[in-house]
């Protein structure tokens, strides 16, 4: 017998020999049936593989990582069987799964592959995962493998044979395809119930423009049809939400070739949105007792030798100035001039908390070809800040951080989110960790207690604590289910060392205090495009750069519209007036066009009786109103940041 | 006869070989006494010297830049005449006038000055000057001259000599001295009513470290005890109001050696100082119907070619930075950047005129020793913007910003100001000015019209525009009468074309625009250096850090200095409760000392009424007032940005 360790710390004992889809058959039917692959001592194998020896066992179903990549790995199989018997002759090289699907690179001699190709192909490859066939792994020597790809032809499967070693060689086979593969599968093609192949490309052999230019097939497989629906709406909703089309089309930002790669320039109604996001940020801050600083954007060397960004950091900085012998850097991160401020006084306990909050932009080297529209870009402009505190002021000064991001939430209207808390392992102390059992323990205890009591959705994952503490890193999901990563939120017990920042405690000794760096918001850059996603340029009323537009119905009442537009202006609404020379039908259509909240309609009735026809946008018509109604009535909207 | 031809164009004619003396003295004999100097064709000579021919003639006087130099120049003489009759085999180097006062530097042997000796030597020239002996000028060959120094036994004149060639050589004799000196002098040493040595110091021989260190003494005088008076109050008042001490004392800003020179940290209180101006700028520009843009802080070289910043401005630039085979530099100025928001959509005259507002940080190269706290710095946060307009709406926009530096200047009690209007000079089209005569002629006198409509004072300088335009420089005066240069206000008819910047007209063709590059507020830095030194720290209510300070009498009225701190608070009054352990006497007096506006005592009575005691800063008590009043008082204080 075997003893085998669950996830949740629980010990079964299972016949030697036995595999993972038997252990989840002795469990439930139901579960055996969405059993892709499995972790046996922290390897992804084959859920069908016997089990010699004693092990932790994890289950691996569509909902992990590893299984999805499993089963885009095996459809990748079963998209070569297709081909292979479409179009006999054709070689491969890899076909890896990727973030969503996976591909396969071939060489299909002179034939180039057509959409109507891919129709075939998906059809074909429906026929032959209904036949429900195994995944059979065989364990072969070299010599056979490379008979079996010389027999074959297949001089790309022969040139990876080179690289392998005799006894570490596997071929799998399903049906009537068998592929060099170390795996693992899942257990039958059946389980594959939803084709899509996604997109032709060409690709160079090993990615060398020297080589052959290989033809590449990307798919993407779902477990039910259902599941497939909703990725294909998701990628068209996300198409029309793509935030450099919306980004573009709204005013919001543009990309200079003169200025640079990754460096934004925010357009007027871009920057109406990062100042009322900053707003925001500071009414939450100035209510949590933060204090604010501004810092400059370079720093010598020294600072960040000190702070240890030169040299851990030095691929993701910009290149150093020299100046009169001294080089400068800027700024990949606010923390170490903030601690300078902190520096910049004698503290005592008195003065603690600190929170030091600056609005700060950011420089950080990211390769040219990873840059990606406001979601991966070199200036980065944060709403950052730095809260010093005793160890004893830690708990609460998480927690509010904490709350703060569940504030932002709700305002955003972020349903769906899940804090990932990193943390150290004890064997890696004084290597990848700092030293400080205790403190460790105690503020990942601290951390865990905050998330558990405020009902926070988090997961914990081991070993990837950031070498000064545990930290957590925030996923979000916009409204069409796309997954961001926000923001992390750290705890720091190592920079107020290196800094040597203290305080004078109540009984008058000398003690460094903890640090929490903190961004809710994230980059300005990656949150208003997140933004542009979620809400699809339909900004909120208190976000929108104009949050009114007034049409006149003709010329005659244009007075009148501009008299409603100070009206409105007066209350620091934004208004503007659509004061062209067109039909208001089309005026309609271009402000609707524009995402602009409210429209109001002005023309004979209304200017006689001083109201206004309102149009509510996506809402259409909503009656007419008097203006100081609707400047009440929109003023709180905005006040509260109401979402529609 | 010749023809003298005054300042304001009258011609008369005088003897040829009369003097600038003469001549004013056969206007008033007041204005004779008054006379230093004079500017004949554009040379400054002694006002004693003969007019040979016809001339342009400025009399100078103590009013004139020209004329003072001539003052302090000459105050030198008198003193190295002192110093010679006090410690005589003294040896002279030179002794230029300064921007206030004069030096000379001497090599008295081993003797070493003392303060005592200062007063020595203030009395021996009082005697002196009061002998009213006149500044007697001679030619002289230069074997003479050599001869007279060989004999006199002093090398740094001998070395001096070397330098000049026979013809050019003068010397000056006034009472028992002489000097080697090409002039000029005033009239005679009666003119010189008050004097104060003001300061010893040394000075290596021609500022190299590896000759003789030789004593500098300086000094200052004046035509009357009144004027030196002032001045030592000056001074006196300036000290007391440094900017450096007292933006360290109220926690405004602070510089940090690991940063970098010329690199101000924001402390809060500063901050809180920047986000006050900036909310007014923005309010202003608001209202103006200015657009706010945000740019990145650096860009390619390629950008700074177009605008011309390379390599003209090269040298006041930080060094580039270079990554994937580009140059990046930081920003010196943000017009670049805000020309390509321009041109990153097509304009139309519909468009215009579009008004870009930035809250822009420049980077700027200045030589360490020429960094002086927030007056000259490396780091430059400015409100910033530019307006494109028409030639047809240049008008009123110049208007609207010059209206705008009014408002601004009567806000913060800035009584004595002067725009220096540099105009171009025809001559010099297509070289030192961009070759655009039309335009020259008409922003010129444009300009002209607004700051005469105005009312604004104003002098032309000719021949100092920029390249791309006439500009303006604003010169304010604290309220202790020191000078600063706060910002300047440009016209550009260059750069729009540069960036082949368009807009279609009404009749679809396609034109540059005019641009006008305005930054009222100047650099944060230096405006708030300014304010600091102009409100002496203590700062109106609106811009104060802590508005309000709330002091309980002890600390069982603490409960209710907290809720009074509350109520002041949620009216976004900037409020704090000194909760210390302390008698109420020390905390008047620290808070005095932070120089917080309005101080509230509450004790039994103020608590039982619901009430607080009011002191006003340097005013002190001034009564009861109920909490709701208070805060309804001094909001309207706020909101209307009354100064005291």
């Amino acid at each position: 017998m075997i003893n085998i360790t669950f996830p949740d710390g629980a010990v079964r004992q299972f016949e030697k020999g036995t595999s993972a889809l038997d252990i989840a058959r002795s469990i439930s039917e139901g579960l055996a049936r969405k059993v892709l692959s499995a972790s046996v001592n922290g390897q992804v194998q084959d859920a069908a593989r016997p089990i010699l020896e004693d092990a932790t066992l994890k289950l691996l179903t569509w909902n992990d990582t590893d299984g999805k990549s499993t089963f885009w790995h095996s459809s990748a199989h079963l998209m070569a069987e297709a081909v292979e018997s479409i179009f006999p002759g054709v070689k491969f090289w890899v076909g890896p799964p990727v973030e969503n699907g996976f591909y396969y690179d071939m060489d299909l001699g002179d034939r180039k592959l057509t959409e109507e190709d891919l129709g075939k192909l998906e059809k074909k490859m429906n026929e032959l995962a209904k036949q429900n066939n195994a995944y059979l792994r065989k364990e072969i020597s070299k010599k056979d493998a490379v008979k079996y790809f010389s027999d074959k032809g297949d001089e790309y499967k022969l040139d990876l044979l080179q690289g392998l070693n005799d006894g570490e060689i596997t071929f799998y086979t399903q049906g009537n395809f068998t592929d060099l593969c170390r795996g693992p599968h899942i257990p039958n093609t059946g389980f594959i119930k939803a084709i899509k192949l996604t997109n032709i490309a060409g690709a160079y052999w090993k990615g060398d423009e020297k080589n052959k230019m290989l033809t590449r097939v990307y798919g993407v497989t779902f477990p039910s049809q259902k599941e497939l629906d909703e990725y294909l709406h998701l990628l068209e909703e996300a198409k029309k939400r793509d935030h450099r089309k919306l980004g573009k089309e709204l005013g919001i930002f543009t990309m200079d070739d003169d200025v640079g790669p990754g460096l934004a320039l925010w357009m007027p109604n871009g920057t109406i949105i990062i100042e009322e996001l900053e707003k925001l940020a500071k009414e939450s801050e100035l209510a949590g007792g933060y204090k604010r600083v501004v810092t400059p954007h370079i720093a010598k060397e020294n600072l960040y030798l000190t702070s240890g960004h030169l040299p851990y950091y030095k691929d993701s900085m910009y290149p150093p100035m020299e100046l009169e012998g001294v080089k400068y850097y800027l700024k990949a991160m606010n923390c170490p001039h903030h601690h300078k401020i902190f520096a910049a006084e004698p503290k005592s306990y008195k003065d603690l908390p600190l929170r030091l909050a600056e609005y700060g932009t950011c420089y950080r080297y990211e390769q040219s070809g990873e840059l990606f529209g406001l979601m991966r870009v070199r200036c980065l402009h944060m709403n950052d800040a730095h809260i010093y505190c005793s160890k004893e002021q830690f708990y609460e000064e998480f927690k509010a951080v904490n709350d703060m991001y569940l504030k932002y939430f709700k305002i955003f209207g972020i349903d769906k989110y899940v804090m990932r808390l990193s943390l150290h392992d004890p064997t890696k102390l004084g290597k990848k960790y700092v030293n400080e059992p205790e403190l460790w323990k105690e503020t990942e205890a601290l951390v865990r207690d905050v998330l558990i009591k405020t009902n926070t959705p988090y997961v914990e994952v081991p070993d990837e604590a950031a070498f000064y503490g545990p930290k957590i890193d925030v996923q979000i999901w916009s409204i069409i289910g796309r997954e961001f990563t926000l923001a992390t939120n750290q705890v720091d017990f190592a920079q107020g060392r290196s800094f040597k920042l203290e305080f004078t405690t109540h009984d008058n000794k000398a003690e460094t205090p903890l640090i929490i760096h903190r961004a809710p918001l994230g980059t300005h850059e990656r949150f208003i495009g997140f933004l542009l996603e979620h809400y699809a340029g339909k900004f909120p009323l208190w976000l929108a750069p104009v949050q009114v537009k007034v049409l006149p119905i003709s010329d005659k009442f244009l007075d009148y519209a501009k008299t409603v537009s100070q009206q409105l202006k007066k209350a620091d609404i934004r208004a503007e007036v659509d004061d062209r020379n067109e039909k208001i039908g089309k005026k309609i259509r271009d402000t609707e066009l524009m995402k602009v909240p409210y429209m109001l309609v002005v023309g004979e009735k209304e200017m006689t009786e001083n109201k206004v026809a309102v149009r509510r946008h996506g809402k259409g018509d909503t009656g007419t109103e008097n203006i100081g109604e609707f400047v009440n009535r929109i003023s709180i909207e905005i006040k509260e940041r109401i979402s529609e």
